[in-house]
């Protein structure tokens, strides 16, 4: 089996601006920069978080809202494209004042209290999605299975 | 005191298959790849997860088993050495479909529904993992420690 | 917009002792090295945890502390500067023995059972923190708002 690799590219790191939406945000960044693959990393806090879990079995995916302040424990994601374009997916961890932690796959909802952004753009081969029957999910093309 | 530092090499970015064990795949991969240093990342879902808790002083793991469906809220770990050959090491977090957090050490038995992962292959002075009987875990050498 | 970009310059990678303090010891390793931007992923095990939740409405952090043996299941964040020395922000999602997962912004008295910790520097403009009157937070400068 030969894999491809990536080499690092531009990095780019920053803040989002109070009030501005997470994920919407982070996917305009990677749009007008045209990062086609890559990393992203976010820290901070949100006024409310909105997320989705995967019904594995329905094939549909369920929101859940947190409507409180919260801490941005991790949100780790990636960059690839879909129909050619920019399309990020990242997952966040939360956590309230008592320090309990919730989660899920970000969506839009989300709302920035304070952010610290850093994008890790690679350069090499272009993963794109498409709908994969199995799963119901849009995946990454079977040429990108690693094993 | 002086530091070794190491420079970024390849980077791998790809999907693991539905049914896939988590833990062994990226462990295949790095084996495969000849992987002897570097940060591993995946994102996804996964149908149940299997992670370990150390007992600080027993100085055992104790397994944790979640038989259910799970998004993969962050999973991040690093590549290194273990008698010469690659070796990961991952912690894991998961959520479930009410968003709730739950992870520990990432072990065998964590299936794939779907997943994103990323290795980033650092080149410099290898890091192999021995016996450390203050702690009963196999962690780098002594000169290793960088604070 | 113009967004400035970063590269890569040098990783460390390595362990910390046990019974460090985690943020004090990464703090440390920072200023010695004298890194002024870049990123920071830690892994492993703490015999307390010690992190806050940032009140956004009375602008104050409130400390949680969490007495007992936990796993680190993510701890990630960045170095900038602050009055022109680097200054590490970091956020922690630990696990129980239940694998029960609690976290928040990491401090002072988080206590080091075994630490992998890797910090990826980078080269590019500097980021210095000042008050943002807003937040109440020390956050980088409006130059630095990527959207």
């Amino acid at each position: 089996m030969t894999r491809d690799s990536y080499r690092t590219r531009r990095t780019f790191m920053g803040q989002l601006r109070m009030g501005a939406d997470l994920y919407e945000s982070i996917s305009k960044i990677c749009t007008e920069e045209d990062i086609k693959i890559g990393k992203v990393t976010a820290l901070g806090a949100v006024t409310q978080a909105a997320v989705s879990y995967y019904d594995q079995k329905k094939k549909v995916y369920k929101p859940i809202t947190f409507k409180k302040h919260l801490e941005i424990l991790n949100c780790t994601g990636n960059v690839s494209l879909k129909d050619g374009k920019p399309f990020v997916h990242m997952h966040a961890t939360f956590a309230d004042s008592k320090g309990t932690a919730v989660g899920g796959h970000l969506t839009a909802g989300t709302v920035v209290f304070a952010c610290e952004l850093m994008i890790e753009e690679l350069e090499g081969k272009a993963l794109d999605r498409e709908l994969d029957e199995n799963t119901g999910l849009n995946l990454w093309g079977k040429q990108s299975i690693l094993s």
